[in-house]
């Protein structure tokens, strides 16, 4: 099979982008159709006529942000056959990056936008439900015993990380990861 | 041994209380020093003089609820002796309440003010630094085989948990302590 090259970006996709790669560097309210516009290299009528509202921008922008954060890493690491090697992958993917980078400022500029907008805080949660979802049926396909209480504090101690980490940069993940990989190493028959 | 009355509250005290009271109430940036007055019944002079500013009477009253929060919770827990039944009525502690609780909603405002106030986020890094260290050295004392994975694992998956649950109130506990009671249970002789 050749090699298709992919097609050039859709205006939409060039003012989503835009969006995402705004807001952490400018804050979830400095993200506005003027910059967006410049950023993008559109004019700023066409935001609206794309994705609505600025405020409906960043919520496309930020959860596809957030999605793929998650999800590109986790995937990468459920590639592996094995529960505790996929486990350990998972989580250097996604705790043991610089504190400072711009997807980690992303998800943290979403939850304090998520304080004060309920449609961001109810698209955030459910992609956490999938998230969730996603792993405890790999857990319960690669035969954890109890897939559940795994999926659900693996979830919340990434979260739970990834937040402390924001407010403390030197924290060691090694610990987290010895003892998230140790507890689904002792579900395997 | 008679009991004593505990002395009445001293003026710092009530100031404090009523900010924290505030918090959840009005949210971060809407606890002023006219309110805080209020409710406290002082003038609002003695606020300045007591407290310095309002933003740092924002913080101690923050990190000082913060702290009691987690530390009550934690403290009654371990009072047991049993590590999987001290673990286990912690997390009911800290993760069954009503996902409406002010001391939760104060908790989430105090993170989102982190994110524009580097005191703050230092002083509530440094609660949670306690908070693990005070877990660590329990789980030790009480013959746990890998005290530091168990402490830092237990921390973050409760700190992820309830902001997780702050964007999703249905979301369950019983899974959770599951996973954390197991991770404590298989480390024991």
């Amino acid at each position: 099979m050749n090699d298709v090259p992919s097609p050039p970006p859709s205006t939409r996709e060039k003012i989503i982008e835009a969006a995402a790669a705004l807001i952490p560097e400018v804050g979830w309210g400095g993200v506005t159709s003027r910059r967006v516009a410049e950023r993008a290299g559109v004019n700023s009528g066409v935001i609206h006529y794309h994705v609505g509202s600025i405020g409906e921008l960043r919520r496309i922008a930020a959860v596809s942000k957030i999605r793929g954060f998650f999800l590109g890493r986790i995937g990468d690491a459920l590639a592996q056959e094995d529960p505790p090697a996929a486990v350990e992958l998972m989580l250097r993917g996604l705790c043991t990056g610089d504190s400072h980078d711009p997807e980690l400022l992303l998800l943290y500029e979403s939850l304090v936008a998520a304080s004060r907008d309920d449609q961001l805080r109810a698209e955030i949660a459910a992609s956490l439900t999938q998230l969730r979802q996603w792993l405890h049926d790999w857990l319960t396909e690669h035969g954890v015993a109890r897939p559940l209480p795994a999926a659900v504090t693996i979830t919340a101690a990434v979260d739970g990380f990834l937040l402390q980490r924001m407010l403390d940069p030197d924290l060691d993940p090694a610990p987290l990861i010895e003892g998230l990989t140790a507890l689904v190493e002792q579900q395997l028959p």
